[in-house]
């Protein structure tokens, strides 16, 4: 098992229970998340020594978000303690036709404020095999992108394998913004993950003639943006996830790995969701971890969309499976039977 | 924006939580609702200046109903206090083939054992654009369809548009008594709302051909069935909701309106359903938001639809969305997607 | 109405609320349940004496155990007293394609530890009508073998009926040891249910060409398998569910009962799970009622097949329906429309 | 053990969780309670046979009152089914300087509106050692003075022993009807038994000199009431509760037992309040245990006073305490220790 | 009953569910609070007409702060919309030597990031008699200072009353910076209100031979520092706030207020405490009362310490009590009991 | 700061929601400890490297156990997998008159059944300053005794200070059986604790004159008890806590250290209760922290009591305090104020 660290921002999640709208909230059920921590979770769920890097306030909210992790054994010592607050967003979700519905309070958190030098990446990525982040977090603003790059470099220099999700934010930063820092980050990505809007969102890449809304997928037009992706950034393999929306309780779910010139598709489910958000967090991670155990790429992508399909079943960001979890759904057991 | 006045009952509505049985309840979940209160919240909601009239006990329960619409921006001024109790119903939310059930504990409530003397109908109305009442006010007894003829009478002096929802409820009087009463009071509405059998039930006119157990529309029947109505009481618009039950989980809903001898059917859903309860009560509160706002039939019609739509989305009687999110759903966007 | 008794184990269930999984539960909800306390609550539900025999600790835990009977009314006259500890069983909810998982902590229980001159059978089914049991009860080791053949034994003089549920739970005992006990009690049940897979993992009859993973139902093979069991132990009745499980939040759910040579299928139904768990056993509670109150064989597999798609819809293990609401059922209302 | 018969009113409690007010309370917590059904779970506690006479509609709600009492053993055997409506009584717990409060809705309810024809107090009464009743059930009106006359004449007839608890409610009557009823009823009463105020209240007997609202106890004008009712009535024993109301999180808590013209006084004991709803009742199940068990009147003071002591920190109105907790601390065990 | 003006921030309280510390809360309840809202609500549960100015962000959770001062009938026309976050605290409670705990997240909320031209004091003071701030408006930063100086002055013109609760945040500015502002500040105040800390922190006027920490009540002490105060800025009335705390579930509270040269001291309250946040704004906002009614000085503030007495034996900030239950508990019923 | 290990077991503790009996309880609050457990906890609080050692199932319940430790930064590593179970303890919380109850369910738990070779004490122990045990664990049985000889034998060679909270369960073994064990073992022990019956029950030494029921605390009873300790086995340290209970409510607590030669009383507090199980546990690691840090025996004794009082307000056994919090009370805050 390999050793993953993956660097953004963790914040502090309030959704009201159930199917309650905000404007009926009297309680509100706290966690922990953030797109890379989500994937630290998810590489430690695999049996991986998963580390995360961010910054959190040195008080008891601050400290929550390190016991968030701590609590599914993800290494939790390069998160740096300072700053004032801990991000937070609010999650209303959805049903039938009713999307659900993020808010979002992150702005002047302790790791959006972070300065480059509190940051000694040598000593982070001190036997690291691995390294994800996400467009999130040069997104945050401030030194972000610069302590990203210096990072990367790290990475560069030491050899680590790098990954990334595109992640694009629109209320972080416009798409104008987005696409010339990525465009200096990206290069140091080996592994480049995108969902359905993001790679145009970024650099204006299409997937040609697919109908998001109407939930159909075009395999050409993907097999199109992943090539032109890897043709930019030089990355050794792209994947996409493949969302067809039905309704807020109702999704299809697929993907495609595109690498060494091939597209490879996985198996589509069709999911009754309980909790979608940390969906594409979850397919990275089940990504790294199959390639880290040396998956091909059909089981690598098949891996990776039935470990995130789970995901949806699951409350909250985090995906708490084990590969052998995964494997039985990827093994053909969709039934969902008992396990007694 | 108009200024609205509804009448009639507000209860405590007591439903276990998720999907117990009352005969699991340890806890009931309180909220306060009723059909016309329902409505003036939707009007709220969608910014207008909604007054809710009725009577409710001056103790703490009492105040409660008061407190619950005035959470949401409904003018309680014309609430009167006295009287011993407020009505209460149970809620018990059916799921797949386990329909839900509704047990009503509502005789001798304030409202129910009110005087015509209390209700000064000329200061209520002040400034009032549209009254809207059901038919389940003067089927509470005592003199509410002497009071609710009260109020017809001081809209019509006022050139006041008036909105009902037939809404018939056998537990509370029978058919001929219903037919009897409603007769003298319809002739006073404009726009006149029913749901598949109330028309039936209180006049004995009927969707022919239509079998509602089964789940089929029949259009051709509805229209029969408004054009009755239409004819028989000189309604300026009649609407009917078109529901169809698959399951207790899963229905179809529609709605059509019927005004100037034309027929106007909306899209149909289907719906994955958080709490049907109070769909009837929003699609009306979005008619006459439609109405008032001078959207066109067709308009009209796909935004009640729409709007009511939502509301077997969201938990509890109140339908509470904003006129931005049912656009968005008349507009297309029914995949329930997040919004970030 | 009838006397029955069923004899087995009740254990104390602990559930995370609604689709918590259990790395994520601080909080568990706490019900008592067994596969023939199941069966006995059915029965109290429908109106008839139904007595409970088993053996719980003398402290608080196991007196829980004994008012959640009495709560439905069961009779706990014949529960035993003593023993250190009540067995327990964690259930997670699936969804999707996340299946349910149960966790079993039953070993040296009460019951398990019972010895055989505790029970004077005797006394217990005195004016009984019927006897229940499940293939669970001597799957729990120890004295159990023994104690339910001397139950069956005493049943047998006292001309009372016999049903039991083959239930093959591969973690308390294997297939062979299971077949061995099984052969020597079997022949004293008149009517025998078996859910799929019981028949082949007790007695190695399979039904051919079924393949249950697909959810795909053969009429015939189900037919092959009830008439070898009816051939081997001369029961008369052989009932069977048939389950299809498309996904661990909807499946399809049928039965059939073979009886005088000939088998009866009911209609099926296609069910929005709520919690599954205890759906077998009230399908046999309900065909017990059937058989008591002398349906038909179609009848009753229709009574048994509709009341268990109904338990289906409903929270914890035991099936909190009337008559009235399962005759509603088989009578064709299966829409779920609101009951006022 | 004997068998002993409660009659009265069975209600559903509704309370906010913890201290909430009413205007704060989203949820509520759903007991079933009632002065004489509180003696008669007492009694079941105590392992004695206990039955409880009352109405209840024939709907979900008064099943749950139903099962309430069969949950701890109570038979419900004399229970009728019938009416429309359970009471209900919403229960606000007070803490320090703020009073708990009760807002009562029961008017109308099944046992309000019951008729004599429906009581056969022979069948009731059957191999009954004791009927206990209280100043409530007659409070009721309608035809509940009569129903209880019948009751008690039935119980001489018997050689019934009876006890009553006066309690007056001045909701339901005033102290003029109460007094004019109850004379025609206490004369039937072998144990009665009065909270500081309701001899005043019913009969206008006052325990000279004793300043309730200030919390101290006047043991000579105890003992003067007691011997006036003792007198007037001819009753075998007179109880008297003492409360000292420190502030509505401690009070002082002691009884006197009056009997053979003695008078017994109860150690007193200072409690923190958990629930201090149905002190008064579990002093009266414990009375009544103890003259059954044949303590001596200074033991039987003792416990009614220590069970009811416990009473008051345990949650909703049940007693829920066995003998041998009371009898740890009558027997000097009041520091709360840990039971391992 | 008058109108009254309160001007300041309101924020998101998270607390976790009863005695949890910060580091078990998985839920949080939440609720919307803040010093001056506290106080309207106060107002308007006595009969006031109460209005609140600030800014909240045009979204949900803005729009929950908003919806939570409607439900207690607080006028809140003058609220602003815009910015992008409302601020939140954290509320940790304790108990006994664990004292409470508040973590504050309220950089940069929307009204802190105000500007003056957004508030048209003409407007919203129209019609007003009292205008009430405290110190925490101007610690926000920003325009605060400024916006508040120009309300002030608007009172002025109009001869509005103006009290002011000192209320030092030691988190918000240093007491130099205090101290500078608020001396241009209070003295346009006519009632200035501080409870034991805030005179010495923010003009380092102290309380001679206080020892706050032991819990003794030095009143020489206080009298000198309110005739400081008022000497100082020349208000009419100085009210001081006089807190033992004994431990965090028991305080000793009482209160002084200083006019016409004469002092008057309140009776003392032993508190068991229930939730001591909001206790100072509850005693402002029944002191305003007071005085809007022409209760005499002694009256007065008797009324405001039985008020802020009983807000601390109730959940969240809001002190959700009548005036006739503060006069029930001025007029000597302290003893908790229960209203039936 | 140094490393401990502490040895034990680890159970899944569940406790009805707030002062709820056990008859009452539909849902239980999970939460995982021990009394090693909860000092490791302690511990890490602290800002040691604390490492729990025992075996628990390779499955959800065990890893939860595993996850509640990691939470609070506890290194896991030494946690064997394997065993059928998980220990249980169900906690009902008292109030005033009515105490705590227990029950445990923990035999054949996983650590109960383990065996010698499963424990490589060489590796656990790498690096460790410090161990910790108590009483409990050779009283599990089995293999228990002989695993901690190895565990104190590996401790002597490598010169591993080694503590043992004395804590006798009756429940678990008989005093005979006890004293037996335990006197193998306590000669490897340099800190001892107890608290107040242990040295009796476990050695037959007694507190002299010390009536525990009655809540008087004997100073020099306890120092002669400390005395023979020490003498008999040859400790460094005896430590004692103790407790007086008032109710279930209110305790008074303090604690004595006697070490050379000398004893050290502590500071006494009365403690409203929140949660006292664990109480003892938090003791022991605030006295090892204390050792650990080199504070004197005034301070350290002042240390642990100020520590374990802080628990006593804090829900379920860990303790969740810094080393700040607990320097705060011993410096003499304790009055409970907010801290914000």
């Amino acid at each position: 098992m390999g050793r993953i660290v993956t660097f953004g921002e963790i914040m502090m999640r309030l959704n009201p229970e159930g199917y309650r709208r905000f404007s009926q909230a009297g309680r509100f059920e706290a966690s922990y998340a953030g797109g890379e921590a989500n994937v630290a979770v998810s590489l430690a769920n695999y049996g991986h020594s998963a580390a995360f890097c961010t910054k959190v306030p040195a008080h008891d909210i601050g400290q929550n978000a390190v016991n968030a992790l701590r609590l599914f054994g993800v290494d939790t010592q390069p998160m740096i303690r300072g700053g004032e607050r801990l991000g937070i967003y609010f999650v209303e979700k959805g049903a039938s036709q009713r999307g659900s519905k993020v808010i979002y309070d992150r702005a002047n958190s302790a790791i959006a404020l972070a300065k480059r030098e509190e940051f000694d990446w040598a000593g982070i990525l001190e036997g690291a095999d691995w390294f994800h982040w996400t467009g999130i977090t040069p997104a945050l603003g401030g030194f972000l992108p610069d302590i990203t790059l210096d990072a990367l470099r790290a990475c560069k220099q030491k050899g680590i394998t790098v990954s990334c999700d595109l992640n694009y934010r629109g209320k972080l930063w416009s798409r104008e913004k987005a696409g010339e820092v990525m465009k200096t980050l990206v290069p140091y990505v080996d592994v480049l993950i995108a969902n359905e809007e993001d790679a145009k969102d970024v650099f204006g890449i299409e997937p040609d003639g697919n109908d998001v809304m109407a939930g159909k997928l075009n395999h050409d037009g993907y097999i199109s943006v992943a090539r032109q992706l890897q043709e930019n950034f030089g990355c050794r393999a792209v994947a996409v996830t493949l969302r067809g929306s039905i309704s807020a309780s109702e999704n299809d779910w697929a993907g495609m790995l595109y690498t060494e010139g091939q597209a490879h598709f996985s198996k589509q489910y069709r999911i009754q969701i309980v909790d979608r958000v940390g969906g594409g967090d979850s397919f990275g991670g089940a990504l790294i971890h199959a390639m880290l155990k040396g998956m091909g790429a059909q089981d690598g992508i098949e891996f990776a969309v039935a470990a995130s399909c789970l995901k949806q079943t699951i409350e909250f960001d985090f995906n708490l499976v084990t590969e052998a979890e995964v494997l039985a759904l990827t093994g053909g057991n969709a039934s969902g039977r008992v396990q007694r």
